[in-house]
């Protein structure tokens, strides 16, 4: 088997702070966390290989772009043009549940048009990490996965592109959203009457909606999972969680073949509850890229033992 | 064995307003709560009988009286004095986590002295429910458990006798408390940091965290548990939940002997989270009296498919 990844998404320079200190221009976005993190499962499992399609300024360092490629992510779908990277600066306070938005800068990423290299038009997983729905749509358009099609999304698309967001829900197999969203969506306080809401209404056999510290619930056609977070004391920054989380499953769940099966789906939650948890950890990308083996499946083997027995 | 529960707390009426409707003067109270969940599984477990100790006023009504005589609880430790028995209104809104008090009248429970019964002085188990600190600790003087002693609380406590809560959790195994009273008391806003830091401070053995709909995070001296919810679609009324929760703990955890171990405190907090589940389903004791052992065992089925596969 030749599993494959794609993840499209965003490349970011994120400064954050947090009760733990601040950092500034730190390499982030949704392709980069989500990239990183399959491609640690993909040397993990021996998938064959995890490509990452975005766009990035001229300002973008050869340090970065180098981190990237050490991860052996393809590069070939990243894009470079005249211009800034795509800025973002928030900060997280109390509980560290969500991030306060300080400033948002686009730059490039504002007229971003995916283009799908050839050797990626039919991966075994596309993912469409957050952007538009109608990019969303496009991408999926341009590469249709022979396995699984999955999508992120955000509030402001649920504000002001809810049906194009309703539409795209509709064509992938699986949607990760957070328990807000599908509240917001659903119009819904009860999470788990607004969860069963959204599953039936829209195509996707497979909604996961992230919980945060609170962990997971994913409806399938023919169950529930329900699983708490890992229990992390020391949260520094939660930024690329929800994308550590997402580039987790994808990369899990390229592995096998046919429909996926609730056990399969289970264990891509564990793993990828796990995975999302080290990224916590550090600012930016830090802890996940310097993360080993021995080290998660230490982790993995606790979380087990603290859900399981 | 004559596995016994002793559980010593309130008996309330309460007037609940949620987005499901409202009721008045409903039989509430966490003795009456925490006294029928472990009655259900007394009948369940074959545990030899469950007590409870508290006060009513000259108003409690025969019929609710009747109610708790036909769970089998034993009411030798109930004294009726001259006035109100204790009422309290409140209501919930949005995603019903926390209820809004509107009213409390203490009545005759203001002035409650706990006499544990003769025949109650050496009971298995002894629950106290939220009470004043300092009345937990006389009546842990006066029933020494042989195998258990618990205590619940609540962020009064926490607020005007501090110390007093303090000592006597230092007193008891077992301290079930929820998770904002668990940062309040740590003053610390990451829920699992703070957790450990009150049980290493206190001498009890297990420190049980209630999340309400997040479910349960547990430490122990060899290790850590955490569950979800069960997920419920309808919550009519959360009244009552926790004390639900804790007095299915107190009669699961009557029927061993010698320390409580990991997996058997795994299972009553399995069997303590569905039970609780049922409390949610409707205003009042309704749910919780008429539970039978077949959906019970249903429900906790699903449930550990849900969190097991």
């Amino acid at each position: 088997m030749d599993e494959s990844v794609l993840i499209v998404g965003s490349l970011a320079y994120d400064s954050v702070s947090s009760p733990a200190g601040s950092v500034e221009n730190e390499l982030g976005g949704s392709a980069t966390y989500g990239g990183l993190a399959a491609a640690f499962h993909r040397r993990r499992l021996g998938i064959n290989s995890v490509g990452i399609v975005g766009v990035v300024g001229d300002d973008f360092s050869d340090q970065d772009r180098q981190l990237l490629l050490d991860a052996d992510l393809d590069l070939s779908g990243l894009e470079t043009v005249n211009g800034k990277t795509f800025r973002w600066t928030g900060s997280y306070q109390g509980s560290m549940a969500e991030a306060e938005t300080h400033e948002t800068h686009l730059n490039v990423f504002e007229h971003f048009e995916p283009k799908v290299p050839e050797n990626w038009k039919s991966p075994t997983i596309t993912f469409c990490a957050n952007l538009h729905p109608l990019i969303q749509k496009n991408v999926l358009e341009q590469s249709p996965p022979s396995r699984l099609s999955m999508l992120d999304s955000m509030n402001l698309w649920i504000q002001i592109a809810k049906d194009d967001l309703i539409t795209v829900m509709n064509k992938v197999d699986l949607v990760i959203i957070n328990d807000g969203e599908v509240r917001m969506l659903a119009n819904d306080d009860n999470l788990v009457r607004a969860a069963h809401h959204i599953h039936s209404m829209i195509q996707s056999t497979y909604l996961i909606v992230k919980r945060g510290e609170h962990g997971v619930l994913a409806l399938l056609p023919d169950g529930i999972i329900s699983l708490p977070a890992y229990p992390v004391s020391e949260v520094i920054d939660p930024t690329g969680c929800g994308d550590t989380f997402a580039g987790s499953i994808a990369s899990n769940l390229s592995k096998g073949t046919g429909p996926i099966e609730l056990g399969e789906l289970r264990v891509a939650l564990e793993v990828a509850t796990v995975t999302a948890s080290f990224t916590l950890e550090s600012f930016g990308t830090t802890s996940l890229v310097s993360l080993d083996e021995v080290e998660f499946q230490d982790r993995l083997t606790e979380f087990r033992r603290i859900i399981h027995g």
